[in-house]
C-alpha cells in the first residue's frame, strides 16, 4: 500500500470512505456483479472450477459457492484451498478493480460438506443440550474452520422455529420453543461472529429463513405458512430478533410465501419488517432458487427480468448463485430505466462494507497448511464430543441404563454402524470424508465385555434378522441404532441418496419402516432387553419402541463424535443430561403437538374432553441416570418493573447416589392477558450439574419482557397483570405494575 | 288493535317508528332482558319448563331455546306447542309491555332435533348434490318446519369451510371450496329467509361462525385458527359475505380465537371487519358458551362482569343462553357508567326489528294441527329423498354396481340398520322419534332377490362376525354400511352417545376403528364382491376399502330418508351424480389435502417431488353408471371486462347406456397474479341429467370476480392479466383488461 493507492485500497481508511470510493468508481456492470453470485459444482448445470474462474475474471462475481455444500465441485482441504486462492487471484489480478471474492458456504453443524473437518450435532441436538454457551463456543471452531478454508460467509444460524414435524429441515432447527430459538440464534451468531467480522476468525453469519419457513403447508418444505400476524409475531420472529440484536451480519429470505407473498419479493417483509421495524441494517442474502422460484413456480412473475425488478425492490441484496443471468437482467432493468440505480447501489454498498470489514482486501489467500491443522483439530472434535454428550436425552429406561460395562452387548440397526446416517443432512455424505466413530466402534471401544454386531435391517429393508436374533440372544442387552439416514429438504437429493433411502424418510409417515418395526420386535422377541437409539432428524412417533423397549435414546443427528457421546451415555460416563427442544407426538393425528398452544375452550365442557397436547414425550423432557429433588422456589421481588428481571431461586438436590446433570425448565403464564396466551410457555432455564448428594441454590434471572408477548399493531406489550411461574411442579408469582 | 294502542303494539306503523316507540318505553332492565336468552332443558344445570315460564315473566328474556337443540326439554311437537304457546302467553301477559319472545333453534339440516320432523342430509351431503337451488328449497322446507313448531331463528347455515378433516363439525360444512361453502351458504339463507322475514313461512338464518372456526389447530373444536389475513380474506370469509349479500339477518361468532382475539370479544372482527367492511346489519347473536369462555378458558377476562362489557364493546348483540347473569351483569355495567347505554340501545333495536318484521307481535301462538301436519310431511320428506339421493357419491365402481336387483344380498355393518348413525349429529338421538328408513329396510324393500342381515360389529366392537361370514358366503354381493355414528362437537356428548361410541369417532383417528376393518376384512375374505357404504361426518382414511372393495359409496350423514337413497343408488334406480365437496386424504400424515392449496417452490427440483397434494379420492370425484363425453369446451368471449360474466360452453354427451348426472366443474387460474394463487380453484359449476345418447350444450356463466382474489390492504381484486379456466382436462383462456 503505497500513498499512491486509491483510498479504497487503504485500509486506515474509514470502511464507510472506502466504499463511497470504490462505488464510485464501479461500472454498472461491475455494480451488477457484485451484488451476484456464481457456484463451482453440481446445481442443475455444471460449473468446474476453470469455468468459475473465467466468470469470475468477465463478471466480477461478488460471490462464490465452490465448497461447503451437497453438490460443491471441491471438498478436499486441499483442493478447497487451491480452488479459493485461484479464484481470489483472478478476481485480484483479472477484474479491472481487483474486488476480491467473498466465498460463502452451509456449514450449519460445523463445516460438515468438507472432508475431514468437525461435525457437530445439527440444531436440534444442538438446542437439546438447553446450554448456549456451548453451542456459542461450537460456532466459534465452526468459524475458525470456515475461515480457514477461505470462506466468509455462513449460512447459518437457522432461525426458524420447528412446529411441523413432518418437515425435512426440523434437523436443522432449535425446536419448538421460541425462546429456545432465540437464545441458540443469539449464540450461534456471536460463536460465529466473534467481537465482529473484522475478528479473523469470524465470518459473516446468516439468519435465516427470514420471516417463517418452518410451518409449511403438509409438512412440505417450500409451502406457504400461511400464519396469523400474532403467530408470526409471537413464533416465528423472536430467533430473527434475537439475532439481530446479536449484531447478524446477514439476513436470507425463506423460500415459502406468507400472505401470499413470496418472502424474496415482499417489500412488506424485506423492508417495512425487516429494515423498518426490526432495525436490521446488514444485507440481505437471497436463497438460492429463491429468486428463480418466483417465476418458475410460485408463479407471482413472468421472467427473470421481473424477479430480479421485485426482489430488488422489496429489498434483497445479494442474489447468491444466480451467475450471468442476474447480472445481466439487472444491468438492463437499469439502463432500461426499470430500477432505480440508487436501489443496486445500496446493495452494492452493503457487499463492500463486509468485505472491507473482513479485511479481504488485504488478505484474500488462504494457507492450505492451516486449513489442514485447523479442520477437525483435536480441541474442535473434543467439543463436538462434549456438544454430542450434552445433547443426549434419554425418553425411557427401566432401570438397563447405564450399563455396567461387562455385558455382552449385541449391536444392531441401519444406523448403528453408518457414519452418514450418524451426522444426517448438510454434511459430506460419503463415509470416506467423514471423521469420528460410530456407534458400533464406540460401544466395541468402551465395552469390557463380548460386543456382537449384525446390522439386522438398513433403513427400509430387512437384512439378515435371523442372525441378529440369533447374536442378540446370545446377549445380555441388544443396543439398536434406528432412525432416518442422510436427507437435506425434501427427504432428498435422489442422487445423493443410497437406494435403500430413497423411500424413507418421507413427510407423510413419521413411524419407523417395517424392516426396522421388524428388527425391533423380533429383538425384543428374543427376551433380551433392547435399548433403542434413535438417531433421527426428526421427532419420530415412536409408540412401539415407548412401549416395549427397555431404554429409549433420543442422539438427534450428533455429528462425526456421536458414536462416541452415545457410548458414553450408555455406560453411564456421563448422565444424560438432554433434554427434548421439542414435543414427541403419538400419532400423525395428533399433530400438531406444540407445548405452548393458546388456551382454547372445551366446546362440550372439561369432563368431554383428553387434553388434545397430549405428547408421547412432552417438550423438556428426559431421564437422569441420579435423582433430583427441587424445592424452595422463590422470587426474589414479587413486583417487577417492565424493564426488569424476575430472579427465580430454588434449591436442587441431587439425591442419588451418581453425578447427574439437572436442567432446570422456567415456564411463565399471565393471569388475564388481553389476547389468548399460552398456559405455560418457555422463559428461562439452566442447566447444573451436581455431584451425588450436593445441594446448590440455583438463581435463573429471566428478563420480565420474555413474559409479554407480540400485539399486532403495538408490538412486543407487557401489560400489568399478575404472572405465574411454574419450575418442576412448584408455582409462584409477581406482579407488573 | 285500536288506535288508543301504543304506536309500537300498531302494525300499520313503520318498523322504526314502532322500535323507537317501544324502546322508549323500556326500563334498563326491560332492555337488558331482551338482549339475552335463556334455555329449557339440560345443559349444565336443567330449566324445566315451569322455571323458564317464572323467569321470562321476571326478566322478560328476549329469547329462548326450549326445543331444536340436543338437551332441550321438550322434542315431541305437542309439548313443543304447548311450551311454546305457554311462554308467549307469560310473555305477552306477566310482562309489562307484552314483548313476545323469539324461539331459536339449531335446525342445521332439517328442524331434526325434533320428532317425526324431516331430516335432510347435513351439510357436507348437500354440498355433494353440486345443485345449490335444491338446497335453498330444503331450507325453506326446513324453515316452514321450524315455524310451524313456533321458532323464528335457525342458527343455520354454517359458513365455515372445512379445511381440516378431523374437526368434528365437518359434517356441518359445505366442504373444503370457498366457492361451493358460498354458493350453499347463500342458498340456505334464500331458503330460510325465503322474499324476507315477513313472510310467515320464513325464519332468520345465523351464518356461522364468523369468522373462521374450522382449521382449528390439532383439529381440536374451538381451538386458535391463526391463518393469515390472506388466507382469512380468499378461504374463510367467502361463504359469510355471500350470506351477508343473501340478506342473512343474523351472524354468529366462532368460539375459537384469530390472531389471538376470540371472536366475540374482538372489535376488529365484529365491528370493523363484519359491519364497517363487509356492510353486516343484522344482529350478531353469541354462540351459547361464547360469552362465559372468555374469562372460563381463553381467558383475556377475569370475570363475567368483564366478559360482558368486552363482548359488548365488540358489537355482539345478543347472549343467547346467559340467563340472568348476563342481565344483571348488563345492567349493572350501565349504572356503573362501564358502558354507554347507547350500545345497549343498539343491541335492543336490532332485536326489536326482527321481532316486529317476523310479525310476532300479532301472531306469538301458534297452532298444534299445522305443527303436526307440517312436521315430516309428505312433501318434505319427497325432498330430503331427493337431497339424498343427489348426494349420493360413488368413489369406486368395478363393475358391481348397479345392481340387477334380483341379487341374494347380504347387509351388513355398523350403519346399515341404525337411524340414528343415519342422521348423524344435530339430531334427534334416539331411533324412536325418528322418521324414515334405514339402508337395511330400504334394500329389503327394494330387492327382488332374497336378504340377508347381520350386523357383525357395531362401530368399535365385534358382533358375530361368522355368522355375518356365514350369510356373506351365501349372498351374490354383501353391502357393508360403515362409518361413524351421531356426535357433535368434539365427538360427545357422551352422555348421549351409547356405550360403543365413545371410543370414536375421534379427533386423532381417521381411519375405521379395528371391529369394522375387520369385518370388512373377514366378509371379502369370503369371495363375496364387497359394496362399501359410507355413513359418516368426515372424510375418512379408507385406503383398505379402496383397494379391497369392489364398489365404495359416500353416503355421508344423509338424513332420514338416506336409507332409500342408498338403495335406489345400489339398485341403479338412480345415477350416482353426487361429487366429493372435499378431498379425501390417504393418510394421517398427508393432511390437509386441499384442491386449491397455493402454488409453492419444490426445493429440490421437480424430479425429487411427487405432489404432496395427492388425495386417494380429489375433491370434486365421483362416479356414474354411465359415461359422460365432453367436448368442444369454447368461451363465448375471450377478453371480459372486471365486472363482466365469462360463459363457459361445451358439449356434454351420454355416451353410455344409462340415464345419467354429470357434474361440469369449471376450474379456474390466474396466470401471474401479484400474489401466490392455487393452481386451480372452483370457479363455476352445473349439474346435468342426460339420457343415454343425449347431447347437450352446457353454458356455464362464471362472474369474472369469481377469478379475483382478495388482497389485504386493497380488498377484492381482478388483476388484469390472462385467466385459464380448466373443465375435464379441456382448457381455454381469456384476459381481464
Amino acid at each position: 500500500m503505497t500513498q499512491d493507492d486509491p483510498l479504497y485500497r487503504r485500509p486506515d481508511q474509514p470502511t464507510e470512505h472506502r466504499v463511497e470510493d470504490l462505488l464510485s468508481r464501479m461500472t454498472l456492470e461491475e455494480k451488477a456483479g457484485q451484488v451476484v453470485g456464481t457456484w463451482a459444482g453440481e446445481r442443475g448445470e455444471t460449473h468446474d472450477i476453470p469455468v468459475v474462474r473465467d466468470t469470475v475474471a468477465e463478471h466480477g462475481f461478488g460471490s462464490v459457492a465452490a465448497f461447503g455444500w451437497a453438490g460443491a465441485a471441491v471438498s478436499t482441504p486441499r483442493e478447497i484451498v487451491e480452488a479459493v486462492n485461484t479464484l481470489q487471484e483472478t478476481a485480484m489480478e483479472e477484474t479491472r478493480l481487483s474486488i476480491p471474492v467473498l466465498f460463502t458456504v452451509d456449514a450449519v453443524h460445523g463445516h460438515a460438506y468438507v472432508e475431514d473437518a468437525t461435525v457437530f450435532p445439527n440444531g436440534l441436538g444442538a438446542a437439546a443440550t438447553w446450554d448456549p454457551k456451548l453451542i456459542e463456543r461450537s460456532a466459534a471452531a465452526t468459524a475458525r474452520e470456515v475461515r480457514a478454508t477461505g470462506a466468509h460467509q455462513n449460512y447459518s444460524p437457522t432461525c426458524d422455529v420447528a412446529r411441523e414435524p413432518r418437515w425435512g429441515r426440523v434437523q436443522e432447527t432449535h425446536g419448538e420453543s421460541p425462546r429456545l430459538a432465540a437464545d441458540f440464534a443469539a449464540a450461534k451468531v456471536w460463536g460465529l461472529q466473534g467481537e465482529g467480522i473484522d475478528d479473523p476468525e469470524s465470518v459473516v453469519a446468516t439468519a435465516k429463513h427470514f420471516p417463517a419457513y418452518s410451518d409449511p403447508e403438509r409438512g412440505q418444505d417450500g409451502a406457504p405458512v400461511e400464519v396469523s400476524e400474532y403467530v408470526l409475531g409471537n413464533t416465528f420472529l423472536p430467533p430473527f430478533e434475537a439475532a439481530i440484536d446479536a449484531g447478524v451480519e446477514s439476513v436470507m429470505p425463506a423460500y415459502s410465501a406468507t400472505n401470499g407473498e413470496p418472502a424474496h419479493a415482499s417489500i412488506q417483509l424485506l423492508t417495512d419488517r425487516l429494515r423498518d421495524e426490526l432495525d436490521f441494517d446488514g444485507h440481505v442474502v437471497a436463497d438460492w432458487s429463491g429468486i428463480k422460484q418466483l417465476h418458475e413456480s410460485h408463479g407471482v412473475t413472468a421472467d427473470w427480468r421481473e424477479s430480479v425488478r421485485r426482489t430488488r425492490e422489496a429489498g434483497l441484496d445479494v442474489g447468491s448463485v444466480d451467475h450471468t443471468v442476474h447480472v445481466e437482467e439487472l444491468v438492463e432493468l437499469v439502463e432500461d430505466g426499470q430500477l432505480d440505480e440508487a436501489i443496486l447501489d445500496d446493495s452494492v454498498r452493503r457487499v463492500l462494507r463486509v468485505k472491507f470489514e473482513l479485511g479481504l482486501f488485504e488478505e484474500p489467500f488462504i494457507d492450505v497448511e492451516d486449513a489442514v491443522s485447523t479442520l477437525g483439530c483435536d480441541e474442535h472434535r473434543e467439543l463436538a464430543r462434549e456438544t454430542a454428550s450434552q445433547s443426549m436425552t434419554l425418553l425411557e429406561n427401566d432401570g438397563i441404563l447405564p450399563l455396567s460395562g461387562d455385558e455382552t452387548v449385541f449391536v444392531g440397526g441401519p444406523n448403528a454402524d453408518n457414519l452418514v446416517h450418524q451426522v444426517g443432512g448438510w454434511s459430506h455424505h460419503e463415509e470416506a470424508g467423514l471423521a469420528g466413530d460410530t456407534v458400533r466402534e464406540a460401544i466395541e471401544e468402551r465395552a469390557a465385555g463380548e460386543v456382537l454386531f449384525e446390522q439386522g435391517a438398513t433403513l427400509i429393508e430387512e437384512r439378515d434378522i435371523d442372525a441378529a436374533v440369533e447374536k442378540a440372544s446370545r446377549a445380555d442387552v441388544a443396543v439398536l441404532g434406528l432412525g432416518e439416514g442422510w436427507y437435506i429438504h425434501e427427504f432428498g437429493p435422489q442422487d445423493m441418496l443410497g437406494t435403500d433411502t430413497g423411500e424413507w424418510p418421507t413427510r407423510s409417515e413419521l413411524r419407523l419402516p417395517p424392516a426396522q418395526r421388524r428388527l425391533a420386535e423380533a429383538i425384543h422377541a428374543t427376551g433380551t432387553p433392547v435399548v433403542g437409539v434413535l438417531l433421527t432428524g426428526r421427532p419420530l412417533i415412536v409408540d412401539w419402541l415407548a412401549e416395549h423397549a427397555d431404554a429409549l435414546l433420543m442422539a438427534y443427528f450428533p455429528g462425526s463424535e456421536g458414536g462416541q457421546a452415545v457410548a458414553e451415555t450408555l455406560f453411564g460416563d456421563r448422565d444424560p443430561g438432554g433434554r427434548l427442544p421439542i414435543s414427541i407426538a403419538r400419532s400423525h393425528g395428533d399433530l400438531p403437538q406444540l407445548h405452548d398452544h393458546a388456551r382454547h375452550p372445551l366446546t362440550l365442557g372439561k369432563a368431554e374432553h383428553p387434553d388434545s397436547y397430549d405428547p408421547l414425550y412432552p417438550f423438556g423432557h428426559g431421564l437422569s441416570y441420579t435423582t433430583f429433588e427441587r424445592r424452595d422456589l422463590e422470587l426474589t421481588e414479587t413486583a417487577v418493573g417492565p424493564d426488569g428481571t424476575v430472579s427465580v431461586a430454588m434449591t436442587v438436590e441431587n439425591v442419588g447416589s451418581r453425578p447427574g446433570e439437572d436442567v432446570i425448565q422456567v415456564y411463565g403464564r399471565q393471569e388475564t392477558p388481553s389476547r389468548v396466551r399460552p398456559d405455560r410457555e418457555l422463559v428461562g432455564y439452566d442447566r447444573v450439574a451436581l455431584d451425588p448428594g450436593e445441594a446448590r441454590t440455583v438463581e435463573i434471572g429471566v428478563p420480565v419482557e420474555h413474559f409479554g408477548f407480540y400485539k399486532p399493531g403495538e408490538g412486543h406489550v407487557l401489560e400489568g397483570d399478575t404472572y405465574h411461574v411454574t419450575v418442576a411442579g412448584m408455582e409462584a408469582a409477581f406482579t407488573v405494575e
